[in-house]
Parts: structure tokens; sequence; C-alpha cells
């Protein structure tokens, strides 16, 4: 094996390693020294891949926000129009609730963080903003295309639609097993759909 | 002043101090030690009226919810039709979203230890569900008043309705000045009320 592919392994390992303590300990009762231990990773190859605990953290982040800007993109690629990619795109993300295993809770840790530790915040506010406007433009679309009531106002939906896929996340992490979050979550995006259909 | 209202006193006075620590610096962070030290509470007293510092914890979810219940009540009260009580309800929230100072990032902690602690789960999990509960019997009054449509599905609702004033309330946490929260909550109610409204 090459130099370089040990390192992606290492680097991977550190990745998964740290999401299952953090997930099972929190971040502030993990520590580096823990996190090598059972990574089987020396410290001096930890700091060759992250400056920090809270760079780790970060960069555990960035690659469950790629996974789901790639899972969205998926979505709404094949829909017909605006309500059919909201409905795919809640299909998909309900499943994910579905199939909550140990990468969730960490996501709680995340918000955690991000409330108290402004470096946290910024690196956190960017790609929230991103979510944000996409949902915004897709309202904006629904309306250009009839969908949607001309009268619906596309941030304030766009923050709608968020937060009913953040809460229900949330309800999913704390009760797994109390709902078909799939059905559940294509159900409540489809209230919101309802509510801005064309009025006319 | 009698023993009986001093007692009532360092209760509240311990309840207020976690309430900080907690919020600030996290539960894991926040030691029994560092709680009486800044409340200028003995450890005996401490342990006089908490058996440990996830009891004091689990107290401080309690004061919460019941304000909050307490909230919903009075909001209900003076509405003469489902979707306004529920408009109502968007509003007091929303007004408790924009006031946001150091109290919530306290409920971001809770659903984390409640995601990781079972006693804190059991503890939080009876509530939460009263809570679905009061929101799916409003749901069904607005059925049988004839607001909604019978094939809304009262369950389903109720926790899409849950999860837009969780999720906002996420998103205030996240962003105190990122939009005015009553606006917000109010117009996300307002589009799953728009959706559940009779078709005929």
């Amino acid at each position: 094996m090459a130099n370089h592919e040990r390192g992606i392994e290492t680097r991977n390992t550190l990745l998964d390693t740290s999401l299952a303590l953090f997930s099972q300990n929190g971040y502030d009762a993990t520590s580096v020294a823990q996190i090598c231990q059972d990574a089987q990773v020396s410290k001096g190859a930890f700091y060759h891949h992250f400056a920090s605990k809270q760079e780790l953290f970060l960069a555990l982040m960035d690659t469950w926000l790629d996974s789901v800007v790639g899972l969205f993109q998926t979505a709404g690629d094949s829909a017909e129009t605006i309500p059919e990619a909201l409905d795919q795109m809640a299909a998909l993300s309900g499943g994910l609730f579905d199939a909550l295993e140990g990468g969730f809770p960490i996501l709680l840790e995340f918000w955690t963080q991000a409330s108290r530790h402004p470096a946290v915040w910024e690196k956190a506010v960017a790609p929230y903003q991103r979510f944000l406007d996409y949902f915004a433009g897709m309202v904006q679309a629904g309306i250009d295309e009839g969908s949607f009531d001309p009268s619906v106002d596309p941030v304030k939906a766009a923050r709608t639609l968020t937060s009913v896929a953040m809460g229900l996340l949330l309800q999913a992490i704390f009760e797994p097993d109390g709902a078909q979050w799939q059905a559940v979550t294509r159900s409540g995006i489809q209230l919101v759909i309802d509510g801005m259909r064309s009025k006319k």
C-alpha cells in the first residue's frame, strides 16, 4: 500500500472512530487520546491529519453535509414539477431517518457546539444558509411554474420546509421506533406543499 | 425568613445558577462543585434539594415544560376555531423564540442527554407524547368543526406541527438574529393549517 493510500485510510479510521465516540459519549467527554487508542493510531498521526479535536469534528460535519447535498440533487433531477421534487426529497430524507443508527446523535452534538463556540458556528452557518437559499429557490420555481400561490413568501416557506425536516430528524433521534419516519416526513412535507398550492 | 422559605430560595438559586452554567458550558463540563460555588450554596444544601446533577437537570426541564404547557392553554382558551387557536399558539411560541436568551441552548443539551441516557429519555418522552396527543386532539377537533379535511391524519399532522415548532426553535437557537422568528413561526404554522383545510 502506498503512503498516500495509507494516509487516507488512517484519516477515514479517525473519522469513523470519532463519530462513534462523539455520538456515544459526547464531544466534551471524548479526548484525542481516546480517539487514538480506539483507532489504534498514534498521536503524531492524528495531528498530521487534524490540527485539533475541533477540526476533526468539523471534518465529520463536512462529510455529512456533502452526502445530504448529493442526495437532494439526485432527488430533484428526475422530478417534473417542484411539488414532485419536494416529495421525492422528503421520501429520501425520511428513509434516512428510518435507518437512524449511530450517525445521527452527532448532529445534536454539532448543534450544541455551534450554539456555544463561534468557530463551529461560522463553519455551520454557511452551508445552512445554502440549504435555505436552495429551498427558497425551489419555492420560487414552484411559483413560477404555477404550482404554488404567488402570495407565498419563498424565504419563509424555505424556513418552514427546513424546520419540518430538522424537527422530524430531532424526533427520530429521540424516538427511533416511534413512527414510520419516511411516511411521516412525506406527509408533513405534503401538508406544507398543499398549503402553498395555487389558490385560484 | 422561615426555614421553609429559605429552602425554596436555595432551590431556585440552584436552578437559576445551573441553567446558566449548563447553557454556557454544557452539562458534562459543569460540576456540582462549580454550581455550588457560583450559587454560594454548600454541597450539603445541594444534596438536600437534589440527589444528583441529573436530578437537578430534570427539574429544570420540568419547570420549562410547565411554562410551555401553561402558555399553550392560555392561547387556546380565547380562540373560536382550531385554526385560530393554532395561530395564537404559533404567535406565542414565535414570540418566545425572538426573545431567546440564555434559557434555550439548555434544550439542545437536554435533547443530547436524552438521546444518550435512558433515565433522561424516559423522563423526556412522557411529556413529549403528551404534546403530540394534545395536538392530535386539536387536529381532530379541527376536522370535527369542519375547518380541516377529513382525509388529514391527526397523528401525522401533530408530528408536523411539533416538528415545525422544534425545527424553528433549533434555527432560532442557532441564529437568534437570523429572522423575525414570530413572523416566521406564524407563517410556517399557517402553511400547515392551509394544507389541512377542508378541500370541498
